[in-house]
């Protein structure tokens, strides 16, 4: 099926929105009339660009409030149509999405509505254009797409036929079964939105919180089946309204747009992808680091009780171990700090993961190597951090000679846990569908918490059992100057199964206020000695509604912007404690103030 | 009446936030639970500095999930409210806020509720607390005040009473005006906040939109009104949850917060102002321009029909003129390019404007002066643009020498008819209250609309006979890094009565798409003659509907963010032509990227 997306998805001006559907891959586009009503091109010449970029232009839109009017309405609202298929013909395209009324001068009589749309139909047949109905979710009279269809069912013309709009559909309570049951050849046109469950006004929700398919909580695959199997085989368009896609890099959305489309065909049984693979856990996470942070960050590791088990042969990179935790510190890089610059997950099958990740538009890259170095793929996260897919046989340790210290006992760390990552603001329902479909990643629940410096939003990715895990956060809004904190934190998790006898070991970990500790005492009714314990720690301490328990501590900020946590999960916690991250945040910040 | 605001209301840690509140003028603080837990201030520390800072701390809160429970739950709910009064003890502070349960542990039975309420409040008075039930507009039996109310009064015990939140009873349909009739003394807390009117889940709007008195469109002075008729004359405080303050300055914040309750006490009639200032019209708008900028505005003012009238006295300061409308050039700033810096407007008595303005915290400013200079008051807006208020005996105008130029016919312009600022994202609600409550301008509508690069919010303030009028803009979201387009765009309207007439008489004006002119065809159904008129000047077109009429055009951008519009209003047009934004701003862009 052909892939469509509407130019009210991506930023820009009409140029930047069609060079980026077109680089993305896309096969046609519906334009949004705001988009040529502003644009220096004129209609033919806005034909011939997109001709130029392999696009077609398969719908034009919207053209609202017309039907089941009052007589000399009627006629006037006929002149603006016929202005409307003036442009359509000098852009040749075939169809108009007509929208239904949401004007006051409109009534509550299908047999006018069907009359006067078959009307416009006989029309726009005149000049070889198709009427395709839709019923907005806040349409006046029309308003569920099985309304729609019994007003074009009783128009009976064949230039006639409907609009299919997800959000419409699945935003109301009005079941999609019945949409199989379509006459042939009747859906004109297919639009696809996905979003998040929302209680508030539902024009408001579709014009700012529409997402791309996968990365909200409609049913999307169910809906194109139930669709497909009516015989429609048009395209498959994206329609997506939302505020921070209006504003990011559209080459980016693009991008990101046809990732949704590729995944959701795969859900949806129509181009199968291979196969997610199955993720085995972290096998490292590589930190980029210079001169200034690299002894900062060999000392906290060695205050983890890791090990310098190998030097690269070629590269100043290091290998540091302890049990399954492995950490590489990268000093080839040339960025001032520390950062994490990349993370492995381990898989049986490493090239099949690859060839998934090219199918969904995330270009494997092969790491420069020299002789006797392994060759290791990896692809680039919308954060920018590499992923690197490892086999079975870890060959890329190759890559190190031993150092000739083994990893002792250590202080009882066992793997790791999880990695987290601040993400860039435009970039963060990109970085979910991202991991959720190229690495199959199931999206677990996403969090909002008051930060000291404004509001939060995080977000879990996780193999089903729980051998990789990621937390991804986001600030609510786009900071700014004011007291941006430390930039886009990043951070480790450790996992321990004593975690009171670990940080005895640790000598720097992060001071927790006494106020956390008697608001724990307050909230848990915990006894005083186990209460006592954790503030003697600086653990902290969270429990779910199944008594499953985390504890967890961390360490001061390196090298400006990364930590490690390290984590006791008990009877089965399954969250991050998110509850704890403000309390956290503060106290990086104070000791930061106070010269830490 | 004593000033409190919650430390919920604006950004950083607890140190940042109380010497904001001190800072602005607060008596008092509320302090909001998480802001002490995640402070490295002990409860003892904390009340010394509020102490230092000449800060009470007038409530503790929020105490969760209290009432109507089972007899187990009871005895731990109990044990959680004596571990409070032992922070509070610590804090100084004698009154905690209980808010309504959420809990589905409670039972919906008033008669308990208030049994268990008389419990807790007697286990407070033991130690000299009092407590100040809420009723949460989401809570799982209790919702309104009146409820909560007949809850207080059933438990009938003097260290009970209730906190009334102005959020939670104007988002609710009951009626305030009971609340006269509560007995006096059982008022314990009064918290303030405004919101917009927003249809969407109540616990996410008061989470993310609330907004300070007069920024919203509830009837706070109504409801205070009220609510002192009751007898209570404890603080008035803020508690106001907002995405942006949360991550604004917590200085500026504080200020704008303080501002809302001044201007509140004025509207209320506690506290009256010095009367706004009847405002006669726009004086003049002064441009601070570079070297590189100021040949491309005298080029421009020229071209508008302007002329050079006056030279200051002692200062790189030129005054352009064409009938009422004046525009000054200062080049004795160091700023780069050109930018609005400040505007003046008429009225007859500067000296009690600017009494009002120091009322309202925003303090007037005498510009620097020599000899035979005219001292000229002014107070800085939210944005940096300085407000200049002037006598109706122009005085200033002595300041300059005439150039012996007379200012002719001009092009038609007549007066000033708007100023547009776009203003920094986290300042435009202050913005707002800063123009209605010191200039005392009228809040007209606010308008969204979809830029190239985002979504934009515009809210126009005027006089009431329409003498000054000002058009603010904002983007929806904090702009990142793709395309920004002109930085913070900002622009003089002039109005003329014959716009064809003038149009024909400016030589550079900014051209507007053919696409536009088709589409306003079939938009308006306009003769072909009146858009072929309208495309040869590039003039865009609105209508309203009662059928007033907007024509205006545009000057390309000079000085990297400045232009100017002319504007012919018809048939009492009151609007700003928000429609024709985003064509303004593509073709702009169109212009830029194409070297104009």
């Amino acid at each position: 099926m052909r892939r469509s997306i509407a130019t009210v998805c991506v930023s820009g001006t009409l140029d930047d929105k069609l060079t980026a559907a077109s680089a993305a891959g896309f096969d046609g586009i519906e334009l949004f009339e705001n988009d040529l009503v502003v644009s220096p091109w004129s209609p033919a010449e806005i034909r011939s660009r997109c001709a130029d970029l392999g696009l077609s232009i398969d719908l034009y839109q919207p053209f609202r409030d017309f039907e089941a009017v009052p007589a000399e309405l009627l006629e006037a609202n006929l002149r603006r149509a016929e202005r409307t298929f003036d442009v359509m013909e000098a852009l040749g395209t075939g169809t108009v999405l007509v929208c239904s009324s949401v004007s006051p001068a409109a009534v509550d009589d299908d047999g006018l509505a069907a009359e006067q749309l078959a009307l416009l139909a006989g029309r726009a047949a005149d000049r070889g254009i198709r009427i395709a109905y839709e019923a907005l979710a806040w349409g006046r009279h029309v308003s569920t797409w099985d309304h729609a269809w019994r007003v074009v069912r009783a128009a009976d013309h064949p230039a006639l036929g409907l609009c299919l709009d997800s959000f419409h559909i699945l935003s109301r309570e009005i079941s999609p079964a019945g949409i199989a049951d379509i006459t042939p050849g009747k859906i004109f046109f297919v639009q696809l939105a996905d979003a998040p469950h929302l209680r508030m006004d539902v024009l408001q929700w579709s014009r700012h919180h529409r997402l791309f398919p996968g990365q909200g909580a409609f049913d999307l695959a169910g809906l194109i089946t139930t669709i497909l199997t009516s015989g429609y085989d048009g395209p498959l368009s994206l329609e997506v309204f939302n505020d921070v896609f209006r504003q990011a890099d559209p080459a980016r959305t693009a991008v990101d747009a046809m990732r949704s489309l590729i995944a959701l065909e795969d859900r949806a049984g129509l181009r199968p992808l291979p196969p997610a693979p199955a993720l085995r856990g972290h096998a490292f996470t590589e930190f980029a680091v210079d001169g200034g942070s690299s002894p900062r960050l060999r000392e906290a590791l060695r205050g983890l009780g890791f090990t310098h088990t190998g030097q690269h042969r070629t590269k100043p990179v290091e290998l540091w171990e302890q049990s399954a935790c492995r950490v590489v510190l990268n000093s080839a890089v040339t960025r001032p700090g520390a950062a994490i610059s990349a993370f492995a997950v381990g898989t049986d099958d490493p090239a099949a993961a690859l060839h998934r990740a090219e199918a969904l538009r995330a270009p494997a890259r092969v790491s420069e190597h020299g002789p006797r170095e392994t060759s290791l793929a990896s692809v680039t996260a919308p954060d920018g951090t590499e992923v690197f897919v490892t086999g079975p046989d870890p060959a890329w340790r190759a890559d190190f000679l031993p150092t000739g210290d083994s990893p002792g006992a250590g202080i009882g760390l066992t793997v790791t846990d999880h990695i987290g990552l601040t993400q860039p603001f435009d970039h963060f329902d990109e970085a979910g569908l991202f991991y959720d479909s190229v690495l199959g990643l199931d999206r677990l629940a996403t969090e909002e918490f008051a930060a000291p410096f404004g509001l939060m939003r995080s977000r879990a990715l996780a193999t089903a059992g729980r051998e990789v895990r990621l937390a991804l956060t986001v600030a609510l809004l786009r900071r700014g100057e004011w007291a941006p904190g430390v930039p886009d934190p990043q951070h480790v998790a450790f996992a321990t199964e004593d975690i009171v006898a670990t940080a005895a070991r640790v000598p720097r970990r992060l001071t927790i206020p006494d106020n956390y500790y008697a608001d724990l005492a307050a909230r848990f009714a915990l006894p005083d000695a186990v209460v006592s314990t954790l503030r003697r720690h600086g653990i902290l301490y969270d429990r779910d509604a199944r008594g499953g328990e985390l504890l967890h501590f961390y360490t001061p900020v390196h090298g400006g912007r990364v930590f490690f946590e390290i984590i006791e999960r008990r009877a089965g916690y399954d969250g991050f404690g998110e509850v704890n991250a403000p309390v956290r945040m503060a106290a990086h910040r104070h000791l930061r103030l106070t010269g830490g």
